[in-house]
């Protein structure tokens, strides 16, 4: 799993300039918990630089770091067995962490938890000026559905989570467009709706008029058993049958869906980026928004017998490759394409520069 | 929250004989993964006795311990730095666990991780004859909603989770009983549908043709703030009014409901048995079906003026006090009322207990 997760970090993650934290840096003592700690719980706290700092009682440990953004960070023992200590400054956003006691890597006990880097572990915001784009408003609220859908390709029963917009099961004579949005390598279906708050991002936007009301389908894009070493022979057919073949007419059988290519979305993040690339190259007859966060890039040649083909929307972190993503969309919009670049600034290959996208590709879609 | 929890276990828990493992008990080799572990880990692992195995590589810890059951078990390093060890036969069905290192009590990486013990931690599956009623089969299956419903008495958006039934989404003209079903102290509104499967119970017994097809809103208790050596100066009425003045007509506003006292049914475990009792008998006005889960009793003289009361259903674990809930449904068949009793074969206050108990209520509800 590590090595995977190392090519995998070879081959998608870009920049990651860290700053060590020197014993002689002078730490802001302005710590507040984290947003998403347990109940109850103080720890771990982020400050104003960005620092984590978290404790745990471990009276006989011998050492106990704390783990996150690649680098490990010593905790110190105070008198009553409890390890305290802090990293350096973080990215604003979320980040997955863990911590390692004496060799064991396990969950920090203080945060909720979160499926990414391929396990549920522990995760912690980082607060950001624009946060307020998936803050719990007095809005309406959409609801997220846990649907678990037939598959004859897998013989299983998959799990999807399925977002329905505010006023959805009021308004019963109401068709609504669907975007297929898909998550990254070691994330899963819950990653969109957790972590990335999509529910809420949708909420507040058709709260303020910017948004047309549209469904959102999450599901598990099969990704994670996929060798990255072998990501040139990567085979998209299976999971391409569950989405086109299985879950479409699922949802189009269950929901009140528009029933067509020109309301039917696919974006993803990443490896779900990749996907929704090969997904839309294979089957251009399927969708007619296309969007790839931190994924990859379209070039006007693949794309050119896209006859339905309404907006190619393509982004990243300032702290990733923006200028590809830039060259690329000003290479489809000459080509006479309608595509849109975005650039999440001061982010890299996380969460944050994700939702950001979402909040930006939301705003373009079905209009 | 010790102390709280010791005092809730002196109230609610009655039995727990735990028998240790002795150095000369023979271990039966059998051990299989838990039904309940993280995608691809091995451990922990569980055999046909019922005891848990685990393993975490720690190389530098003094030591390890596997805490299950309100008992520690010592785990043995082995030349790599893992260490493994397993405890005691446990009872059927899902219990809550941790590991502790070195004097830190964290959750086992191997497990999926659910709400139980004032905590996000680990939990296991020691396999039932009857695991079938949850199992995931071939058949249509019901969506749980996550929503934010509006609450003004507590000015917050508070999360519930909705089980809608097979069929719901496209048979747009019907309409449903509901049925309000609590978690237990130290639980919260997700532990219905992750650790006690309501959904899946619902599916299969509504293809079986067992159950009418009903809703199930499951919201947060607000009970893990309560002092348990207070339970006598206990106010229900915030919660009181958040369920019955605000979820409701959340609900019947949002979801197509049969809106009536006839067609509603209040039902909880442990504290959340207590609460409806509480709430049922504040308000003989909103109910129909009342289900306390090894939750306490009615007695007749307290329900007397219960005009539209269609049924009461007492339960508990074989573990727990099966006599008194034997006795009071006697008493309540006695004095004329529709009573039911259930006991729970070989379990304690433990969400097995629940998931039968709601199996058994479901079969008996709006009909």
């Amino acid at each position: 799993m590590n090595h995977k997760i190392k090519t995998l970090l070879a081959i998608f993650l870009i920049s990651g300039s860290y700053s060590f934290a020197q014993s002689d840096d002078k730490i802001i003592e302005d710590f507040e918990p984290s947003s998403v700690n347990q109940p109850g719980h103080e720890y771990p706290m982020v400050n104003s630089e960005g620092r984590v700092r978290t404790q745990i009682f471990a009276p006989d440990a011998n050492y106990v770091k704390l783990d996150i953004g690649g680098v490990k960070y010593d905790l110190v023992k105070n008198e009553e067995g409890m390890w305290i200590g802090e990293s350096a400054p973080q990215d604003v956003g979320f980040h997955y962490y863990q911590l390692n006691i004496d060799g064991a890597s396990v969950p920090d006990p203080g945060t909720l938890f979160y499926f990414g880097a391929c396990r549920w572990g522990s995760g912690i915001e980082i607060p950001s000026d624009d946060q307020d784009i998936f803050a719990v408003k007095n809005v309406p609220h959409g609801h997220v559905h846990e649907i678990l859908f037939p598959s004859e390709s897998t013989q299983t029963s998959r799990k999807a989570f399925v977002y329905t917009p505010p006023g959805y099961e009021k308004e019963t004579s109401k068709h609504y467009p669907v975007l297929y949005l898909q998550h990254g390598y070691c994330e899963n279906e819950t990653s969109w709706a957790r972590q990335g708050h999509a529910n809420l991002i949708m909420d507040n936007l058709i709260a303020e008029g910017k948004a047309k009301p549209f469904i959102i389908v999450m599901t598990y894009g099969m990704t994670n058993e996929i060798e990255f070493g072998g990501l040139r022979e990567f085979d998209i057919t299976p999971f391409q049958t569950v989405l086109v073949d299985e879950l479409i007419p699922y949802i189009d059988s269950n929901y009140r869906t528009l029933k067509n290519q020109e309301n039917r979305a696919m974006a993803g993040l990443s490896m779900g980026g990749f996907e929704t690339k090969l997904i839309t190259l294979n089957r251009p007859d399927v969708f007619s928004y296309y969007g790839l966060f931190s994924g990859g890039v379209y070039n006007p040649e693949e794309i050119k017998n896209h006859k339905n083909l309404k907006l190619v929307f393509i982004s990243c972190g300032s702290k990733e490759r923006p200028d590809g993503v830039k060259n690329a969309v000003s290479e489809l919009q000459e080509a006479g394409y309608n595509a849109e670049s975005y650039i999440s600034e001061g982010t890299a290959h996380e969460f944050h520069t994700w939702r950001r996208s979402l909040h930006q590709l939301a705003q373009l879609l079905f209009k």
